[in-house]
């Protein structure tokens, strides 16, 4: 019998802290489990034992509100405590460590016990770092979109028509799903519920540059009532309940930057299963500073998801796109929500811009809302003609505008020049290095914050020529991202002859 | 800037805990680090991030003591608090992860970065995962037992002779160490400093058994008194800090019950530099309830031994061991220290003292303190004209005796006794099973409880004979373990004709 006491830390699995000398006399250590049990209702939680010298004191347990509410504790209650065994995944972690192939029930159980904060940290870490090394098959990667699916809340769209979607294998600059989603929602037969995340390694990702122009943290009736209003929504799945198993993954796999294949594929794929969606896009951008580097990972990625897809009912076309050079000419969440904006307004038309009514064409074609080969054409047409940027607004407007065109967009009141330091052709521009210098600027927590290129590849320059601005929303991290510039050389200003030798 | 206030989580690596709304305003999330820095000293030190809703308030950060005390904090001072970035460490791990091997100079960097705490949970659950997958090279094993070592205490023993060691890779019963270091100390010119791990997944580890003789739990300076004394001791390993690294990694591999091979090498070895020694002999029992199971397996860990020693500049002799039995016929503390000192009174002579004369003969042919092949028989020579019981007597008493005659030592005061329930022959007698029990009984933290086996395999037993015993410290456990016994039957009792076919 212990007392309990209120320990609210967000660990996220179900933990308890006793004091060690507690530990001793229960006969266990840190990461083993206890049964905790209101001895006046019997209820009880499985939690996994930290220690302590003096937060908790001997005949104390430390317990999270969670915990108490799980087992209804009153203030007034002690809490019956015993060893518990690990939960019955743990074999399965010894299995996917040794190399073995685990089938549906399986995976089943993992993703249950996921969900209700059974494993521990070591455990789970354990479980993703076995996933890394030795992957998944295509039978396993289903069963975790559908598990991690079904163990969610689903949307349910009261339309009559096609529910798509459209997914990034991230990484890059550019926002073109901001373009993508006012087209296809153009057509009424077409419903796109696209939710995205915040930036994880970028320095902006659709949720942060959407947020710029709209509110985009709503709940799932209000991402319904903005759907089935404009056939299109852009939002922030955060918000939503679509995979919790997955995000609670997320959080293990973000500080060891590991993103094993299989994993991706059945993250990505189990909301799109959980937004209902039957036809998909996958944008697999290539080049050396994405996550996909050669054609041969990106062919087998692609073939995955196509595969996995298929498994769970959905038709996906997964297409490989060049990302050697930066997508559009900015980075950083209002930039690059500006530069969308631009592009709706018909102000400028770039290979973002092009990207995107490549990408919407064969979404299109998919659905068979044009005819086949028409695709490409009929979206320029929805961008040239308006109808996109007036769909842009409306959805803007739905889900609570904040600003609508691309002169009002805010962007970060200090800024710095950067000049070329000799004449030649700029022989590269590194999407990483840009990142780089966005994220020290401040983004993607600093809305306004990000770079802006002023060159494009193969481009002359002269000495002095502009090269690329510089924005933050505070002047100390514009000085450390302009001194970041500046030792990285992120544009390669070259002469063609590079050495002459006599 | 925040205000400190003491959290003392026993998680084994630096941690601090800040509220979730700190988090957001710094842009860390958990598992990322912070650089806490005391004002008035400018001493810092890197620290892992852990949210807290409640706990600790906004503007407030909970510390432990030994963060407090390496930044020199007084009560008064606030602390200020940067991003940090990962370790240099964490792309070892990530090359790891990708099945590249390590060089001396990266393990020595991970050794350090573990030693000083800079790895998460996280971190080194991923490490350890890529390590048992993935695995060492010789190289590796020995640049990580050669690293942790160096990363520790040494025992500098003042003596003009040979220092010897002894190590097996346990989770079995017998404890043939307490026979072997007494009749390897009776040599002048040898010295045996034998540092013994408590029981990990065994009802008994040496070090558990040991102390119900003497006290174990001795610092090196006592250590290196005793073994000057009487050329041996036995003692607990974890009161030293030898191989501190080490420790820190088992926590990881505890919960996760992985033991990778060449981590288990390189503790092992680690541990042997530290003492000095020079010559050692490992047991490497085999039986399908060992840890290794087959013989292909058990001559790869021991030629990895022994190749490991040898760029250690150890002479390593790895000897497989038939554990297809259990080792004497305890299993408990207090029951195999009986054990050990009736085979050294001269009143059983089993398969446990044979297996110590024939390990202890070995090491004694290594040392070239016997002629070759007159090992085993001087063994043998010494158990039965008393010598190795005077010595242990010698080196209880000067550890600090509790009892030194079998008759004395005190076993559990309830037992329960279990007979066949039908007529055969004793087909087999799992280790494994009788483990469980003894573990159900109390063992190892109740030193008097465990199991007394009454069969040997291959005996023939009327119903109603004697099979074994349970013992325990308390009656509750002896109940718990008797109706364990009871369903799992360890003793497989059957006739010859399984099955009649007509």
């Amino acid at each position: 019998m212990l007392k309990p006491v209120n320990i609210d830390l967000e660990t996220g699995i179900s933990v308890c802290i006793i004091n060690e000398s507690d530990a001793k006399k229960l006969g266990v250590e840190r990461d083993d489990r206890l049964i905790l049990t209101n001895p006046s209702n019997r209820l009880f939680v499985a939690a996994v034992v930290d220690l302590a010298k003096d937060i908790v004191k001997s005949g104390e347990i430390g317990i999270s509100s969670s915990i108490k509410q799980e087992i209804e504790l009153e203030s007034s209650n002690t809490i019956e405590v015993t060893r518990a065994e690990k939960p019955e995944s743990f074999q399965y972690i010894i299995k996917k460590i040794n190399n073995q192939a685990l089938n549906f029930d399986e995976i089943k159980q993992l993703v249950e016990d996921i969900r209700h904060n059974k494993l521990s940290v070591i455990e789970l870490t354990a479980y993703m770092t076995a996933v890394k090394i030795n992957g998944y098959n295509i039978d396993e990667i289903y069963a975790m979109a559908k598990n991690m699916s079904d163990n969610g809340k689903k949307l349910n769209l009261n339309v009559d028509g096609t529910i798509v979607d459209k997914h990034s294998i991230g990484g890059i600059n550019g926002r073109a799903t901001m373009i993508i989603v006012p087209i296809v929602s153009c057509f009424d037969e077409l419903y796109i519920p696209k939710t995205s995340s915040r930036a994880i390694t970028s320095s902006s990702g659709t949720a942060d540059s959407m947020e710029v122009l709209a509110n985009v943290n709503i709940n799932s009736e209000q991402l319904q009532t903005v759907v089935e209003k404009c056939h299109g929504a852009m939002v922030w799945g955060g918000a939503f309940e679509f995979a919790p198993v997955d995000d609670k993954i997320i959080k293990i796999e973000r500080p060891l930057q590991m993103d094993p294949q299989g994993q991706v594929i059945a993250s990505v794929l189990s909301k799109k299963l959980s937004v209902g969606a039957r036809k998909v896009i996958v944008d697999v951008p290539m080049g050396k500073d994405t996550k996909v580097k050669n054609l041969v990972e990106a062919e087998d990625l692609s073939g995955k998801f196509v595969a996995t897809g298929k498994k769970l009912g959905m038709e996906i076309r997964a297409v490989i796109t060049d990302a050697s050079t930066p997508c559009g000419n900015t980075f950083g969440p209002a930039l690059e929500a500006r530069s969308v904006l631009e592009i709706l307004e018909g102000k400028t038309y770039d290979n973002l811009a092009e990207k995107a009514c490549e990408l919407a064409g064969e979404l299109l074609e998919m659905c068979n809302v044009v005819e086949r080969g028409q695709g490409y054409t009929k979206s320029r047409e929805i961008l040239k003609n308006g109808r996109a940027l007036k769909k842009m607004k409306q959805i803007i407007e739905t889900q609570g505008k904040k600003f609508d065109s691309s002169d009002k967009v805010p962007i970060g009141e200090f800024h710095e020049d950067v000049f070329s330091t000799k004449q030649g052709y700029v022989r590269d521009i590194g999407i990483a290095n840009f990142t780089q210098i966005a994220l020290a600027s401040g983004a993607p927590f600093d809305k306004g914050s990000g770079v802006m290129l002023m060159q494009k590849q193969n481009n002359s320059v002269d000495k002095g020529d502009l090269l690329f601005k510089i924005f933050a929303d505070n002047k100390d991290k514009l000085n450390y991202a302009t001194n970041l510039a500046k030792k990285i050389e992120p544009v390669k200003v070259d002469q063609i002859i590079l050495e002459e030798i006599n």
